[in-house]
Order: structure tokens, then C-alpha cells, then sequence
């Protein structure tokens, strides 16, 4: 987890990170309130009054402050907001991690002054967030954003929600992993084999982007398809929603070069004319610090204004 | 077109019905505006200021009020917006006419007291509109909710937009009825075949809709093989957008007792959970009165209140 004392503009004046706990949700509150206090008592006028925001991976009623769905910590039914807000008196929300990260690209990031933002985040899943008339948007129950499952395949692989065809299952780090293993076993020869010590079982993602990088043509090739299915995503979003600017993160955005190009083609050649006139697709600038400097944005603009 | 004088509360004192020009320009402003002054002329109170607005079936840029494209009327370039409120000295509002329909069914029809709804106009293409968080969503030059051109099977067949595999060119009316001429010739001996007068290609969509309704099995299936491609792209909008309501209007829907409960299934199947829970999917209310009953809607809430 991270935590920063972070300026109204958007400076990290402070920041910690430290490994979650994972055991118990009540270890996962107790390291968020000691986390919020070593920041706290970080300040330089230790009296002032700072909102407080926080991020978390969950599902999020925003309306209610409370926790609905939370797969990878034990977060379940917990009360987050109520027990901080309890404990340390301070204006405090909570939001999903990855609209946060929207908010923070739009804020402070690769779409700062952007109205209408999508946000992609392409990693071992693929998330997103919506950022719509200039606010995050969020749906009715607060379950919204979910780019990674939108369908592109209908008839397509399962996958792991439940659908078929999503997005995630065709172009997320273990698809990429997938078909590199496979194209080890075809080019033993290649930079990525010998990266993976000509073992196809030891190809992890950052290999393919090194490989890639050092130009190997198949490794291009594996991240150029990744790009036009990313384009084939982007193409149904801006049909849709008609954002201004396309924003991807994530893990495998360190293969920009590689991806970007080839999803802004298959939008080109595929996106509808009024939709598509002024769109940029860009990668993410902040990076693993766009979490954080979200969930400080909303604690200024949703509570107020106050110091860090 | 359609020109009606209405209330605040959605009630329609006086509506006129009559062919639009496709001439000229000129020819249909000068339609639109003699339907104006009829109205205005037959209000109670012929004194009275009232807002006006008008549905198009263009893309529209709101905040400039302008027309950007517009393909079915020769109104190009023209300055709808701007010559129609020189003329009528009062305030007087255009929009795309999709997204009239759809603020209309979340004012007055069946999403009525709804915050986010998507809705869908299946017909000979398939339009649809989005309201989020309460306001029509236009995106960031007003070419937004284009839910008929959402990729859905990203290797299938061409569509008329330029891509390929988009929800309209595999569940609008002409590949229902492609799919129709096909059955009848299978089945020569059928409902459907009968209504066609043994002809294949004189099939038309309304009476695929009437076997259907008479018991013709054929008939059934073929409108329920497009409700299940509706549940595939409903699928994407729940999870992406996580509306409480989505809205199936537009010709087809009089079929709706054979097309929406394969889009309830396929959606109960794929959605993910958060997303789907408490959803509704429903048929329209309001039919052909949708488009003037949202630009009345429009004019109240954009330009003030009014009398009609």
C-alpha cells in the first residue's frame, strides 16, 4: 500500500509504502490508520485539518461509504470509512482504487484539463475508469468502469467473470504470457527464449517488453497484437462515450511503443468519423503514484480544501 | 415529424404528424417552423413565452448548437438552431433526436425516476442514447451512445459505420431479415413463408414479428437469436456503465415477448455480479412520441420553465 501527504496541486509531499497485510481485516485497517498518522503527524503544522481520501480494490457504494465487493483483501463487510473517519475526526472518503487512478490522470496526468477520459489499465487484469462531464463516473450501484469486460468476442474464450470474449481474456498479461510461451516453443532461437533460459514455462510479462525492446520481431509482434485488440476495446468505448482522450496504464504500458501505435490504427480505421475526430490515445503519466494522487484529489474536491 | 405542444408534466395537448421534406435545407426549416407556429398559434394563452425544443436526426454539437453531420435530411451545415430562435424570438433548444428519446423515457416512460439508463432503439439500425448520473450524455463532441456501434464480435461482418462485427450489423432489422429470407426458404411450408407469399425475398421485419406471434416456431427463434445478441451487447453496457435500467425501444420491439427474456438470460449468464444486481431490462413505453416528448423535456429543463 501507499500513502502520501499530497498538495491541492497535486506535489507528493510526503510518501510510504509498505507491504499490505493480508491476514485479517482488521490488520488491513490498523495499517491504513497507522499509515494515515505517520502522515498525519508528518505535517508541517501538525493542528491544521486535512481531508482525508483512500483507495481501495474493491467494489465501492460511494453514496454510502461502504464496501460491497473486495476479492484480494479480506476487506468483505468491513466498515473502512466509518472506523477511520471514527478514529481520527477528519473529513475521509473512499473509492474504488482505479477510479482513483482516472481521477488522477485527469487531474494531474497524461489528460489534465480532459472533460470526458477513459482510462485503461492494462495489467494481469484489465480495469479502467470513466471520467464523464469532468467528474468520475460511477454507475448506480457503484459498479461501473469495468472496461476489462466489456465483449469483443462473443463467442471467445471464458472468462474469469463469469462472460465470454471479454476483453481481459483476450488481451491481459496472461493471454501475452500464453501466446509467448508459444512462440518460445516455435523460435527457440529468439531473444525472449533466451531471456526465458529456453524454458517456455519461464516467460513472464516484463521478458516480452525487454525482449521486444532488444528487438526481437516476434516479441514485437505478441505486444502489436495485444495494441490491436486494445484498439478494437477503444473503438467500441469511443463510439460510446465519445471521451476526448484514451488514457492506458498499467503494467504492460512499459511496451508503449509497441501497443499504442497499433490501437490507434484499428481506431482509425474502425472508430466512427465524428467520434474519433480529436481523439488522443495516450499512455498513462503517473504511473503507480496515480492511486494515491487520486484519492487525494477526491478528498480535496469531494470534502473540502484543506492541507495535504 | 412530429411538432407537439406539451406540458410540463409530459402531457401532450396537441400533436401534429406530417412528411418531412428531403429536398432542401431551406425546405425543412421552413417545415420545422410552420409546425412552430401552428403550435404557438393554438396555445391557450397565445401571449405566453414558451421554450422550444427540437429533436434531429443528426450529430450535434450541444454546447455550440450546432449540426455537425447529418445523414438522412440535407440540413449539412445549416443553422437550424440559430435560424429557427432568430425567427421565433424565444429560447429554443436542439439535440439528436436518440438522446431525446431516451431523456423522455427516463422524464415520462419507463425508466421514469431512473439516474443512470441506457437505452436502445432496435430497428433498421440501432441507435440508442445514455443518461448518467440524471443528464443525457453527449460525450465530448456530441457524438456519444452510438450503442449500435459497439464491437461485439471483433472478426465479424462488415458494417455500414466502417468497422466490422458492431451489435447493429448483426441484430438491426436487415440481418434479422436476411436471416428471415433464409428460413423461409428452409421452410417453405411455414407461418412466415406463408405472410411472404411463398416469395423470400419480399419478407419484410413486421411479418417475421406476426408469425412469431401466430405460433411459428422459426419465427420465434430468429427473433430470439437477435435477443440473445441484444443481452451480448447489454452484457458490455452493464459492465462497463452499471446502469438500473436499460430500455428497449425502436420497431423491433413489438417483438418484445420473443426478444427480451433471451437478453435477461444471456445477461443473468455474463454480467458481472455487482453489476447486474437489481438491473431491469425493459421494453419502452412511449413508441414514436419518445423524440418530441424528450425535446419538450429538454426545453424545460435546459431553458427554464415555460408553458408548452
Amino acid at each position: 500500500m501507499a500513502g502520501a501527504l499530497v498538495s491541492r496541486e497535486g506535489d507528493t509531499i510526503r510518501l510510504v509504502r509498505q507491504a499490505t497485510p493480508r491476514d485479517s481485516a482488521a490488520a488491513v485497517v490498523t495499517a491504513i490508520g497507522a499509515l494515515i498518522q505517520d502522515l498525519l503527524d508528518s505535517k508541517q503544522d501538525p493542528a491544521s485539518e486535512v481531508p482525508i481520501g483512500i483507495g481501495l480494490p474493491a467494489q465501492i457504494d460511494f453514496g454510502a461509504q461502504k464496501i460491497m465487493f473486495c476479492t484480494n483483501l479480506p476487506l468483505g463487510e468491513t466498515d473502512v470509512a466509518g472506523e477511520l473517519s471514527e478514529r481520527f475526526k477528519l473529513p475521509l472518503v473512499i473509492d474504488n482504487d482505479a477510479n482513483l487512478a482516472a481521477l488522477a490522470e485527469t487531474r494531474f496526468g497524461a489528460a489534465a484539463a480532459c472533460g470526458d477520459v477513459v482510462c485503461i489499465t492494462l495489467g494481469t487484469g484489465i480495469g479502467g475508469g470513466l471520467i464523464l462531464d469532468g467528474n468520475v463516473y460511477r454507475g448506480s450501484v457503484g459498479a461501473g468502469g469495468e472496461i476489462g469486460h466489456m465483449i469483443i468476442d462473443a463467442s471467445g474464450p471464458d472468462c474469469a467473470c463469469g462472460g465470454k470474449g471479454c476483453f481481459e481474456t483476450l488481451a491481459a498479461g496472461p493471454a501475452l504470457v500464453r501466446r509467448a510461451k508459444a512462440a518460445v516453443r516455435d523460435h527457440p532461437e529468439s531473444h525472449l527464449a533466451g531471456l526465458a533460459g529456453g524454458d517456455p514455462e519461464a516467460v513472464q510479462g516484463e521478458m516480452i517488453t525487454e525482449a521486444a525492446k532488444a528487438g526481437d520481431p516476434e516479441a514485437a509482434r505478441l505486444l502489436s497484437d495485444i495494441g490491436r485488440i486494445v484498439g478494437i476495446a477503444v473503438t467500441s468505448l469511443v463510439n460510446l462515450l465519445n471521451p476526448e482522450i484514451v488514457v492506458i496504464g498499467g503494467g504492460m504500458i512499459d511496451a508503449e511503443e509497441f501497443i499504442l501505435e497499433p490501437a490507434r490504427q484499428v481506431v482509425a480505421e474502425r472508430a466512427m468519423e465524428g467520434a474519433k475526430r480529436g481523439l488522443r490515445i495516450v499512455a498513462a503519466t503517473l504511473g503507480n503514484n496515480a492511486g494515491y494522487l487520486g484519492a487525494a484529489a477526491l478528498a480535496f474536491e469531494h470534502l473540502g480544501e484543506g492541507g495535504g
